[in-house]
């Protein structure tokens, strides 16, 4: 179970890497929304794998079809019904691997658990699967927009190559201009030759992408459990490869004190505001106006082609190196669905303090 | 809203600092679990205020009372109410912030969210709250252990000064022996030497705390949203003043390729488990075995009696430093929390993962 | 676990009949609601048991007492903790009950489900359960008056003896003027001497009650599942001893035609309303400004002086005459339990409704 | 938003009567339950248009197409996603009603709430949308008959025309032998009759579905609010024209007294039963091994093609007499669907109890 994410403005997903079509509704969408297939369809584009040198080889349009929920171009207030039918699944190349565990892959847990499970492409254990979170989070950004909320993620790490910017300093218009989606042209290009020399070894590298929130008006959170970074940690915790979150003076903060990381009040033209951000724009759980920014981690993609040890489900060790198509790292694809998350929880806390007030 | 945690297994809380009590109501909790008081008691003192020289002054017994779902010594099935009475207030220690909004508190949050709040102490937004999550946790903690599973935490950072041995290597049952909660008794000292001359600075620090559990089977965990890491991820970041999480590998391994984290599977007794354990016990979302350990960070405590400048709920300038008991690091008090709140996930997955086979 | 109801107004409750206490938390409720505690307790002396002749001997004065939530006078928006102390409970009495299964009771599926109760005057399975209900109800409807939304409950049949008017030919501000809280004093005299005869004969006997909520505007009730009417009927249902539930034309209708029972649409001042409600105020699941109108049906009190044969927990046949404090007809002190889940529920979709546009 | 139902076994659903399709997720079904799709399949016949002369002759196959969740015949533990694309939409029938106010119907409430609404065919009210509850219901039979629970419902009455044996002297089996459902065949011609003749007046009329489940365990249903029957009562009011539920002694019960209803427990061949079944199989909300039964209350059809005045979106006065295709007593289609929500909510009730032991 749990294939629900959020409290009022929910995503249900389904679907398998090979299965017939991956898919969602979206309910708690307010009516009147305007929706701009366009749009949507650029953020599927996003993440469709294919679109460089960096990601796997599947070659998919990802194209969207919607079932409900939309009349005459504006959402009717009843749940969304879409899904993006498979079209290139290769099924056959995982053959080989019916029967393997692969190495920090989801294949053991998942026979452990159900007793079964699809093997082709990765099954519901899939990257594949945040395909329906970007359809959903680009609606929630349309929603959003019309709040003068946007959201900007960008690739600021990738191995022990990092931006040394902070996010205020950088031109994050840049982000689209190039393959490993780093705002700072110069580190991109570092970024891009290591990733592609990964790759040629027949290896695969981690990286680091921030997201910053901006316009996001003071009082969204539900104190206590459901803080606002309580529930962006959790989003982003539950997307594949995905191994820390942290936010505002985050892991940096440890070793600083009290009166360096505090933030004072003070005014900005009759506004309440603060001097610094050190608070990521979150305290006590609930956004202070100020820009919300975050940081997602992310593990190397497990499957390489390089020879490993493992072992199958006859528990014999047996030799694998991967055939299936896959990315050398999976950071610059992972950077929309990390806007997408980041929507649907700042979207979801904004229709929950309409009840609160 | 939002008071509510867990799936299955669900404590909700209420109370405010400086309220006639604080408490809650744990439902879920299945018949026939033996009730130790003085194991949940004992669970309690580890949190209290006034335990050593590093906390607050608050000197409070916390001495909960139960209400109900407890017959003769045992779990009834249906709902444990319970509460603490709040006995050393001292609201009026709190009267001159009464308007004030201190910097890197919930003050303005609150009040511009709700209209109100009650400053008292901080109110809800108080630490203080983390209490019922004690006494849920440790009742986990005793659901847990007929399974065999265990939890442990310790601090693992203060500032700089960070414990560099991994966990394999360090004898846990040191734990509780040092003020810090730091099993490493060498690094321990100087961590409370370093946070006493925080507070004769009027300053405050933070830290980072670590966790593992031992014992969980293979198969908890509730992909895609409610994978265990996003489950814990969330459960971590609804505590006061956390600003990050990372498990396995986590932050180090961003710079590490995929063939030198993967953990091969291999055969230990004719069980499946795996060489190395840089997945730290999780994969696809489900535990697979081994152990599970994540870490969290703490900011430094936002109290100092240092002065600052700030803004009234008049939108004037003010100085300010903090008259009211407050601890200079919350990291010592925050390791049984930390415990408490990955028990509860721990055994909601557990109950959770009984419906799916 | 299911101690929890509603989805943003939620009550979550504790507490046996013969516990320490019973008592809640309400979460969700909004800031800046007004709360008047006399108006609370008023509510909860309409539910109290020894109010009159026709109810339990139990004699006691069910004082709540708020822990938190509250502050100068109005809600904060943060969770409302109380509860009710138990002060008059003789669990002496029920010491021949403890290995009993009373017929109709739930004695035998509570401990076939959780293998043990707590045989104490019922436990949780005591009505008495329902104080809280009324505690959570009367906040509701503090809240409800603020949107000049009010809700009124009769008993309409007590056996066979039935009012015969409709509720708009009734004057309901007579429903408190008799112990049996019907408006019609004719019929509620003959209500009274039956409950009466009945408990003479060591008896009991059931009946109806009908509910009116008024000033509801058009749109609450959230499709399709959560429709207005299903929220009702789910409420109703979860209270004791009740087997039944209609609304509008209700099970009347059944005979009669489409072209008998549809309510046209007209105009009134210029407001859209319907010439006719058969509807009882809802349609296609959401509030349409008309007044809402429903009956409950309550079966006779399970325990009943008389003598029955039953068996015990060793699987022996007993003979069992009730010595507990029972009423003999449980529908005069269902009246407010009605109106309080119907606030509750009112309440609920409000809240809902402002999210959706 | 509210398009989901139930707690661990959860049926999301989508799709209006003329878009694209009409479809759901089911979550939290427990891996290798086998899957009949000629089960499924025949279970949509029953409900589906066409099927006789006494329904609408919109005339669609309804097949369901399933896009995940399945693999080799079984359940993998993954959500199942499905849709049963429109076929046979026919929307210009319905332009006259684009800007009309249908007496009773949710065009005004629709309208009023979400600002907008695809009056096509009733959009998201039409009574189509059931058919997710018939695929989702078709599963959890499956499931449940692994437990040796069934369920079957029948027509029971149809305006002033009642089955007037219990449901113990009815031969069940005949249910399916005629187009209303009544399995006593002298009142099924009896009924048929009637609706025919409702039919070539323009008219419609209601009736009685009763539905009993066999094989339920002891221990079923979540106190307090989760009842059993509460679930139960919840799930039938959220179908459409759906305007009363009661079960066991029921309504009729109203009359009688404790010592007339109560059911006594005694044994049978060493196992505990109760010698009556007033209490409908359920007992303080939980299931007492005895036969579940209940009836569902549905008010006549609101589209007839009898002459009626209404208003339209312009508030103007309007004289209306239906084209579209309508059945003239939904209650023969109904019984399928109560069948599957019935279904639902044991299944569901069984997971959840699998957690509490």
């Amino acid at each position: 179970m749990s294939n629900t994410f959020g409290t009022l403005f929910r995503l249900t997903s389904f679907g398998e890497s090979h299965g017939a079509a991956i898919g969602g509704v979206i309910d708690g969408c307010p009516a009147g929304i305007d929706i701009d297939l366009t749009f949507i369809q650029q953020e599927l584009n996003r993440r469709r794998p294919g679109q460089s040198s960096l990601t796997t080889q599947r070659n998919e349009p990802d194209e969207v079809t919607f079932f409900s929920g939309i009349f005459e171009g504006k959402t009717t207030g009843t749940p969304i019904g879409f899904a993006i039918f498979n079209t290139n699944q290769h099924s056959d190349d995982y053959n080989h691997l019916k029967e393997v565990f692969r190495p920090s892959h989801a294949d053991y847990t998942y026979q452990a658990k159900y007793g079964t499970r699809d093997y082709r492409g990765g099954g519901r254990a899939s990257a594949r699967e945040t395909i329906t979170r970007i359809v959903a989070g680009a609606i929630a950004k349309l929603a959003l927009k019309e709040q003068a909320i946007s959201i900007v993620a960008y690739t600021s790490q990738i191995g022990h190559l990092a931006v040394t910017l902070p996010y205020q300093a950088l031109d994050l218009t840049q982000v689209e201009t190039n393959s490993v989606r780093c705002p700072d042209n110069t580190v991109a290009k570092d970024m891009i030759n290591y990733i592609e020399a990964c790759k040629s070894e027949g290896d695969s590298i981690g990286g680091i992408v921030t997201c910053i929130i901006k316009g996001v008006p003071v009082g969204l959170g539900e104190p206590v459990f459901d803080k606002l970074q309580a529930r962006l940690a959790y989003a982003m915790l539950s997307i594949n490869a995905v191994k820390g979150f942290d936010y505002g003076s985050g892991f940096e903060g440890v070793s600083q004190k009290g009166s360096e990381v505090n933030d004072s009040f003070t005014l900005d033209n009759k506004q309440v505001t603060t001097k610094t951000n050190f608070s990521g724009g979150v305290q006590g759980g609930i956004s202070n106006g100020e820009d919300i920014y975050f940081r997602t981690i992310f593990k190397p993609t497990a499957t390489i082609a390089k020879s490993q040890q493992t072992i199958d489900i006859h528990k014999q060790t047996i030799e694998l190196s991967a055939h299936g198509r896959h990315d050398p790292c999976v950071v610059p694809r992972a950077v929309p669905i990390i806007e997408a998350m980041a929507a649907m929880v700042i979207f979801d806390a904004y229709l929950l303090n309409k009840t609160q007030n």
